[in-house]
């Protein structure tokens, strides 16, 4: 693969580099950064255009500011690939989102110009008023703390957490720097009436207008002597030409700048190392994909691509062999619609992630994309549940944490029917750990009035959406994995399933394999491999994680020596679920060979998806292992358990 | 006790009457309605001035919009006791929060009046706009569907919830009422840039010019025919004097009006409900206690109060025999804080409820209080520890689960050593289901690297305290009730535990009970009942639900023939843990009798903390029963469990 020609890049080891460069040669550093962000990204696939877009303000943020000393905070960070670069990992760049390679955002433990990690979007406010909390009450004077600096997309804006950040920002009056990277575009275009406000800021404002500002700023450097703080703030407000909405929150608003124009962006930020006096916010107008033809001409400005030709920009995808659960989903809850004129569906910025994009096509006046606002997303859908709608609320499993308490006090006490959607349930891959879908069975199914289901495989999935636009008596969730689906036949329709009800998959001896979720295939290939030794398990699909199948399991527990649940979650789920029946039942007193298979109590780093279950030691093989020693069997072939 | 003389209000049997009475008639309801509140809650205690400062306001929304079909939803709801009196509840108001009376908030399963519950607040814009969504799908042709009108306070203006509904509502343009409750007060005195913006908003208009705008309002009803939308809007617009930063977001700003003016009120509202098209805010501003000068004059406004004496306002408190738990953990972290400058302490909104109160007048500069924020709070936090610092976030059990993403994304994943002190945790009596703390253990401990303590009594939680203080190793989490400790002797200082250790408290045979939190002192009890039987259980103390104390446990379980845990949390905490660990260990292969004694698969409902744990079976009859019925033997006098 050729790479492309970067003479002045090669000579940047760290930030410092940059910093002995004049601001000629930094323009060229941005254009070589580019062109490596691209031949990096189309060998390793991931996250483009974001980077794409912040290539001029990454060189120029490091060319100003003393990082890492002065705290950089990239919010989600998909947006970090010219970042890491420029920061000393560009040897490893190509190892980008695989195993053992680098992270695909920001994070601690691999960088010290990461002061802070990411990947759920709008935490970098307040993490970096933490930073300038910390600054001002001298919490490292021996690493010493300089600027705090968030950079935030338009995108992250929509979500409540920036809002809260901000008030909080402009009551404290510290010095911070927000930089609004606005791209019109988070992952999908953006929603909400925060984005048309910001479209309104800098409609008004030409950039050749804002070019003479910013050479206006230039002459205005060096500060003359004796310019006291009040002058240094009436000309940062000679900037402004809109913003008033942040003004309102005590925060200085300066912009719309051309965030592809670097002497206007260096000018501009050193005027505000030196000046800026409280919190302030630079709004960098910016284009997602800029500079690569096939990224700003695609619809998702090529927000997340797989490896690519980097001439014609040409994907190459795999091949696919059963069709993805996403899909499945879409096409099962369009099919529901069609016969259920009161189903709607809510998305939080995710209509392509979720599959909702179809269903917004097909149904327009029935489809909501509330934007980054999970908490919002939540009790709107119990406000439409109590109206008499059957809202159908999809957000992948990790993301879903972001509207727990509105789950409990909104949907769950008041037993409003909203139906989640659970999407990318387990471990998700390339995305690591700050994706994963851990956590969710273990604090939904000890509230009361929930149901939640696991499906089992494509085909499932199906009957569980159309279970839950049947189910009108309190909340239900469904979850399910990232990735394609297992193959399986397909009904014509979904059917609904009978509440609390699991179904025995194969009958056997001595073990029961109870599963909950996708683990069920290699559950099949472990019970394969069982059956080759001698020992042919009975198999469960559980369905349900609450309400239990009492009478499933505890047949089961009776009929066998040993009983394994198998589940794509944390301790406090489905296995504990299982575990509270059994002991209340009493059927640990005379004994019985429990165990509970769940995720490690461990962050998994990102890797395919089957590598990060092994990691989890939750493939067929480890269930294998675990039957053997649970029954007492020593392997003679390689234990791996 | 005498009872006010309402002569009017007595003729109120629901909204409905209010619509026949004159403009006139309805003032004097309003004062009617303001004494029956005083007295009510003169005999109850409970939320006091949030109600007095609301008063006209109720009367004046039920008088004017079609209730229960115009969906009135007020947030929080701690305001919600005048509305109770008019809408058919007069004659259990004095039952408010008791056991089997009328909850101290909204409930939906309580009255049509009430179509959306709360307790949390910042949720109602969001329901509304549901609700309004809701009638414009023709989501319940069978009941009717009106106008959404949500009621919501300035303080919890600072949640970043209600910045994602306004951004949505302001997005989808449907007609939605938003009435602005402006007391200056939350619970504390607000804070952030919001509600200084919201000050500076009718700090330039005073009432006088309000209520000549109001009287043309009035002059210009009933609408004159064909007056157009644009008209309309025109009218709005004109009475409006501030509020750019709502109109910025896509809602029309109305007012400041005075909320206590009965005419302009009416006029207001009859307008807006006649006029108003897509989403409008109407800012309102009253006095918190309004009315009855001991509330006005103090410095919580009368917020919450014990029953009192209506002439001369003192409120009867029982005399404590212990400090609380909320003090002890107030003057241990002022004692840490003393020895250690990196101390920091943040609250969302609740100063007063955490105890920091006194923290934040020690240490004005190292305690911050966000508002109504936990998203912000938990990452801000992050942050601070990011930098050095070692913050304690002090929140309830169940605001806790607002900031339930950013506690696994923020700080767990990343490993940073923000502590968690949390009160409010298991049952808290009068505030009921929406405040229980229920599920915190179960959300926090299967968080790889948190450490997950429950202090037993007070001097356990000055333990805890110091523990935190000293543990930089990643995040740590210490829970505690609400209400007065044991009364044991107290240490001079807290010192740190050992992480992961727990305590034998007493020494037995045959069962042992192995307590999280403060159902030790419950357990005591039952133990001694047991000794009276002949059954002495070995008591011990966990201390720590992660990382668990698994020497101690696994030896619990060798050396006795039952072992019970007992928590005050749902399934899928210490106990769900404690089974993972016996399971993984081959424990129950050859038989144990173990229980786990949780809190019940139900949202329990108002009453005493006492009665409540009655109705959960976690009191010392219960842990007596539980152990004679695992043990099989049966018990001659009356069984209860």
């Amino acid at each position: 693969m050729t790479r492309p020609d970067t003479p002045l890049l090669d000579q940047i080891a760290s930030p410092a580099d940059l910093r002995r460069l004049g601001d000629r040669d930094l323009i060229q550093v941005a254009d070589e950064l580019r062109a490596e962000t691209i031949s990096a990204v189309s060998e390793t696939g991931g996250h483009l255009g974001a980077g794409l877009g912040v290539v001029e303000l990454t060189v120029a943020l490091h060319a100003v500011f003393e990082t890492p000393r002065d705290r950089l905070i990239w919010d989600v960070s998909h947006q970090c690939y010219p970042h890491k670069i420029l920061t000393g990992r560009r040897d490893r760049i190509r190892t980008l989102r695989q195993e053992n390679g680098l992270s695909g955002f920001t994070k601690r433990s691999e960088s010290p110009y990461d002061p802070f990690g990411a990947a759920h979007s709008s935490t970098s406010i307040s993490a970096a008023l933490g930073f300038a909390t910390a600054r001002d009450l001298g919490g490292m004077p021996e690493h010493g703390l300089g600027d705090a600096i968030a950079v935030i997309g338009d995108g992250a804006m929509s979500a409540g957490m920036a809002y809260e950040a901000m008030n909080n920002a402009g009551h404290l009056g510290k010095r911070l720097i927000i930089i609004l990277n606005d791209n019109e575009m988070s992952i999908a275009p953006p929603t909400g009436a925060m984005s048309a406000y910001l479209s309104r800021l800098y409609a008004g404002a030409p950039f050749q207008e804002l070019k003479a500002v910013a050479k206006g700023a230039v002459s205005l450097l060096p500060p003359p002597l004796q310019q006291g703080a009040k002058r240094a703030r009436d000309m940062l407000k000679s900037l402004t030409v809109g913003g008033t909405l942040f003004e309102e929150l005590g925060i200085s608003y300066l912009g719309p700048i051309d965030g592809h124009d670097m002497e206007q962006l260096l000018a501009i930020l050193r005027m505000v190392k030196s000046r800026a006096e409280g919190p302030i916010l630079i709004h960098a107008i910016t284009r997602k994909g800029k500079g690569y033809a096939p990224a700003e001409s695609a619809s998702d400005k090529g927000h997340g691509v797989s490896k690519f030709d980097v001439v014609t920009g040409k994907q190459k995808k795999a091949a696919s062999n059963a069709p993805s659960y996403t899909s499945v989903f879409s096409r099962s809850l369009i099919a529901e619609a069609e016969r259920d004129r009161t189903i709607t569906a809510i998305t939080a910025a995710m209509p392509d992630g979720t599959g909702l994009k179809q269903f917004a096509e097909r149904f327009a006046d029935r489809c909501f994309d509330v934007g980054i606002a999970e908490q919002h997303a939540v009790t709107f859908a119990a406000g439409q549940a109590a109206g008499g709608l059957r809202p159908f609320c999809a957000l992948y499993s990790t993301f879903l944490q972001r509207g727990y308490d509105q789950i409990v006090h909104d949907v769950a006490i008041q037993r409003l029917p909203v139906r989640f959607a659970i999407d990318r349930a387990g471990l998700v891959g390339a995305d690591g750990a700050t994706h994963a879908g851990a956590f969710d069975v273990a604090f939904l199914a000890n509230l009361p009035g929930m149901v939640v289901m696991a499906a089992a495989d494509e085909a499932e999935l199906m009957h569980m959406v159309a279970t839950a636009a049947a189910h009108d008596d309190g909340p239900i969730a469904f979850r399910f994995p990232r990735g394609e689906g297992v193959g399986v036949e397909m009904p014509e329709r979904g059917t609904p399933l009978e509440i609390g009800k699991g179904r025995i998959v194969a009958e056997g001896k001595r073990v029961a394999l109870l599963s909950f979720g996708t683990r069920l295939e290699e559950v099949r290939k472990a019970a394969e491999a069982l059956t080759r030794r001698g020992i042919t398990p009975t198999i469960a699909d559980a369905r349900f994680a609450k309400p239990l199948d009492r009478e499933m399991i505890l047949q089961l527990a009776a009929d066998h020596e040993a009983l394994i649940t198998i589940e794509e979650g944390a301790v406090g789920g489905f296995g504990s679920h299982v575990a509270q029946l059994l002991s209340d039942e009493g059927v640990f007193d005379a004994g019985l060979k429990f165990r509970s298979m769940v995720l490690p109590d461990i962050f998994i780093d990102q890797a395919s998806p089957r590598a990060m279950y092994d990691v989890a030691a939750m493939n067929a093989e480890h269930i294998e292992a675990k039957v053997l020693d649970t029954l007492g069997i020593a392997r003679l072939d390689q234990a791996r358990a």
